[in-house]
């Protein structure tokens, strides 16, 4: 996709997923990840994400230059919006657009804006294959004016997105086995998820040299998240992709 | 305030609490009350109002044309934002940021806005003493990019709202009993609300030609609320008030 | 069941929801509804149900001579328990345990006891065939010490409830229309509620002296509930049929 | 207290809050503190913990010898229960009994019981010197059939249980600085918190062997909580202090 001998091999995101703590619980290290980011999944209260905390992610992003998405996702703090829960349309939309506008005001208020949205969990999920939720996410964000949205390449909701001319960012995992068919290899067999840092960085060049994906997720929630983050940068840079925001 | 014979003696605002239903439960009538105001005065899900509700009757009052107001309150669903709660100044600035935000972006995807800010129950009467809890809704307000404030005369929120440089709107109770002093009767004594339609029609009309408040609250909780909204703006059409929104 | 003449065309239980108000929101008229049961479904705060609310309805039914049982819900307030969620095992019987003990101590404050489990709104349906569901609350019955299970005769949870060793109690519902194969009509389809309290009773009268049913379930969240339950026992007792509760 | 050369120099219990965590959110490390505390504080739910988790720590601390003590707590997720609440007295009494209940039914399950109440955080202080939040706590215990209560010395609370009829039993904080008139510094005071574990357990031995304190309180959710709580151990049992819990 680029002249030999230009050096660069292309452009990639790298998005992560912040701003789950609450209250008293902290998860993940959002001041140690950001910096490796150029993409930051908020959490916007519903599944995860106090506003206080909420409000000092998103200003530490907003001063990193680090691009803020809402990661919206089903009313279920307990369960960490992991479960799917099966929401009327109309209820979806509602709740999306609550939750975005929720996150637009903390950002505002340091300086920033939403300028994307993922959806976060069981929502996540049911979106690729769950035509009526999908199209409640989208008419969410229809509503709100339009922004662009990160998901499953191939899924539903990203090709409805587009039908919605809407921009639809595809992405690809740095750290999950894909099966031959592209398909994610499920976490509840042996080698789904890897975790040497080497591998993993392996793994983010050749997606990302591949043209298949636009972002690349780096999981946050992981106890050495900042660190396998750090060496996907490093791989990408040697490899001579430029690591840029989407948004 | 208008010259003798000009037939208008004055203009009111009349503001009333919507959006309190949750779920499966409701509470009041809006699409009985809010013909009669000019103001709605929208929960914004932290003591009521779940986001498919919100959304419903924000797109009533935009095709009434009655202005759309954030009324924030604690995060306490089963007390309905009625107890006090000691919440930190910057904890209480992005609550109040985040409903000030969902509520606005609910509102703009029917086509509307949120044109001020009201605080609800135990908030509502923390921030007329409480400086600490007063200053940190300004800070929000500020934050957001200012709004007007609409609250209890007199009290630390307005002086304080004035001092940020926010239009700061005062504003009466038709149906509650004053005592000589200006101040409210405690609910707790008897006589404290007026039930008699007109007797609360009288007293809105005495509020709004004194020229003391630029709104007036009319309670939308209580079963005849429509019934005692029409009859304060029966009286006050007859006294000549005009009754617009502030904001 | 009785010899002719006998006067006695056996016995059924009536059974009711109650304690699903929340905080300031009001839903049913428990101390309306309460003296036509022989058994109280009372709510157990995680679908609907304050503690404040549901001790002072507890103590009504103790009071009456009402039979007090579970009723279980998903952890969905906003919901009223009405959306099927993904729970897991574990954690559903957790849940369920965790609202068993919650109501016991509420019972026992006021001199009474949790007699039987009835599941709530989507769990309720979902345990007719997610065996995995069904199971878990099954567990967590066994693990208390064992109830009797309310439910809906022939489906999976009553099944397993049997295999465990536990009193199954089958119910049929005299305000819904049944299907020819016994299933109820679907709530979308014309007709599924019946509303005229004459139909009503003379449904409860067949589905009661037809033996197929232990209880009948009297729907309590419809404004003519109480007047509907009185309908049905007076039907009841002119046709000889004895009504108390199961458990 | 014993005679010169007896070798036991008094007894004390040492209390640990466990059970902090909530869904995806970990918090403290109960499998490492649990082994060393005759008396497990368990969080029920309103501040923080989730049924199934609190299940677990239950079974260990049962597995263990640990007694199980609920912490009830005022209903603030989001704050951890450390904001005061203006809850009403018979709110309160049904919260707490309402949790009382709760944590009762998982103990059970797994073989135990809850064998006294501790309140937490914000409600812990309240009920130190709001008489009005206290009485409600104590109505709840005796309502429920009897608990002892774990608490401040010389504090409301623990008087008003005294006069209820209730085992009061005062704790001492090994890892906090006592003012002269035996009064804690505030946390908000230069060395108010003891860190360095040797003169935590110091402080630990002279508190127990001065009578002044049934039982020492071990902060959990610090992280080298566990190796202080083992410090605390080897040095009273040096000191010859037998540690055994109290109910």
């Amino acid at each position: 996709m680029s002249a030999p001998g230009s050096g660069v091999q292309g452009v990639v995101d790298l998005n992560g997923d912040v701003g789950e703590s609450f209250g008293r619980w902290q998860l993940g290290d959002d001041a140690a990840l950001l910096p490796h980011l150029t993409s930051a999944n908020v959490a916007c209260g519903f599944h995860a994400g106090d506003p206080l905390m909420l409000r000092r992610t998103v200003e530490l992003a907003v001063r990193l230059g680090v691009a803020v998405g809402a990661q919206v996702g089903y009313r279920d703090l307990v369960g960490f919006g992991r479960r799917f829960i099966d929401v009327a349309p109309d209820e979806l939309t509602a709740d999306v657009l609550y939750q975005l506008g929720a996150l637009e005001a903390l950002a505002r208020s340091v300086g920033g804006a939403v300028t994307y949205l993922k959806p976060h969990g069981a929502l996540y999920h049911a979106v690729t294959t769950d035509e009526r939720q999908a199209r409640a996410v989208i008419e969410a964000v229809v509503a709100y004016g339009g922004l662009p949205v990160l998901g499953l390449p191939g899924a539903s909701l990203l090709r409805l997105v587009e039908e919605a001319g809407l921009p639809a960012v595809g992405e690809g995992f740095a750290d999950r086995s894909y099966r031959a068919d592209g398909g994610l290899v499920p976490r509840s067999e042996p080698g789904a998820v890897l975790t040497d840092p080497a591998e993993v960085a392996a793994q983010a060049v050749r997606l990302a040299t591949s043209g298949a994906v636009r972002s690349l997720c780096v999981h946050g929630d992981t106890p050495g998240a900042p660190a396998i983050a750090a060496a996907v940068r490093s791989a990408l840079a040697e490899a001579g992709v430029a690591v840029q925001a989407f948004s």
